[in-house]
């Protein structure tokens, strides 16, 4: 039974004219922006550290971490060599476009070529609420199961690409790689999937390629 | 930047006045109810199958699956044994009482021991939507990452157990076993925690115990 009233529309709305500000900023800026979107612990800070500490000597990179708590990921992408914010949410399940404006203030995006947003840990809210980024990447799991993207459709059918991670653990998991991929062609016919392993660096060069490609710096 | 408006919190106590009324329901009917929160693919659906197989002798069963699409998780509930409901939420990110009210009605509650609700897939909103379950049981994954206390505090500090599962992928993840624990003894001091692999059906033993030493058949 879902739910929706018109405050929730309104809402959506404002949103959705804040992340075209959002952009119009980001595309004055020269800056190519990213989403990143995905379950708890699916890797996407994993996946940042690997993509600021390889494009770092190419590009000028930011970094903004959405959060419920704690500076984590904002650490983690700092150390790799990214400018970092983070931004904590408190209790709210995703980022919206008034908190990635108010995280666009304190850089100087002059400064900055590329933009790689962490959203919060969560494979339903995020999908609702545009930013403005470029891109939004959904990072799938490997041991989150195969059958993610029949459960949480919202999310898998407007992302622009697809990062498969931990596919190093396949061989100890039950995941069926063709029914994952059958799911994921039904709600986003040709989406460009990445299958990587943070964990041992297999893959992320065709990642770095695709981002290369859509940023210049 | 939380953002707390007077309706949300509206919405919250009414949903606790309808929790209070599921707790009765299930009460009068002598029914023990959990319900189990994760992240999606954390293995909420393979416990309740588990634990289905494994109690169905001594009790009577029904499984409740919140989902934001799809009858899969129903179906495997009901394969193992267990009368099953699905809810489909729609795009909404939790369950909230009004759907369990709803679904314990289409349940003979007389004719029933045990209840087993898994939640949506989410580490944020469920937490902020009491059930009227007795028990609240959060299931951690291995694969997530140690740092999910520290990230997710809310869902971690009101928990009545905790299920870690999937250890039996120890040996190829890293994983701070004292990092994590750490974590949750600070947001629940004492909190009582079931180390399991559904795989291997290491420490399901002791998982069963405490749900047996809750539940009168």
């Amino acid at each position: 039974m879902p739910k929706r009233i018109p405050v929730v529309e309104n809402i959506l709305s404002a949103n959705d004219q804040l992340a075209q500000q959002n952009r119009q900023q980001l595309d004055q800026a020269g800056i190519f922006a990213v989403n990143l979107m995905a379950s708890p612990g699916a890797g996407k800070t994993t996946l940042i550290e690997h993509t600021v500490q390889r494009l770092a000597g190419e590009y000028r990179l930011a970094a903004i971490d959405g959060d419920i708590a704690t500076s984590i990921d904002a650490d983690r992408a700092a150390a790799a060599g990214a400018t970092a914010i983070q931004i904590n949410t408190g209790g709210q399940c995703h980022l919206d476009a008034v908190m990635l404006r108010d995280a666009l203030q304190q850089l100087d995006l002059h400064q900055l070529d590329l933009l790689l947003v962490e959203n919060v840990g969560n494979l339903v809210c995020p999908a609702d609420f545009k930013l403005g980024t470029h891109k939004n990447v959904l990072i799938a799991s490997i041991p989150e199961g195969d059958d993610k993207p029949y459960k949480y459709p919202g999310m898998y059918k407007d992302v622009d690409a697809l990062v498969i991670n931990k596919i190093d653990l396949l061989p100890y998991i039950d995941f069926d790689m063709d029914y994952f991929r059958r799911g994921v062609e039904l709600l986003n016919p040709g989406l460009v999937a990445f299958p990587i392993s943070c964990r041992t660096a297999q893959g992320l060069d065709e990642w770095l390629l695709w981002i290369k490609t859509n940023a210049s710096p």
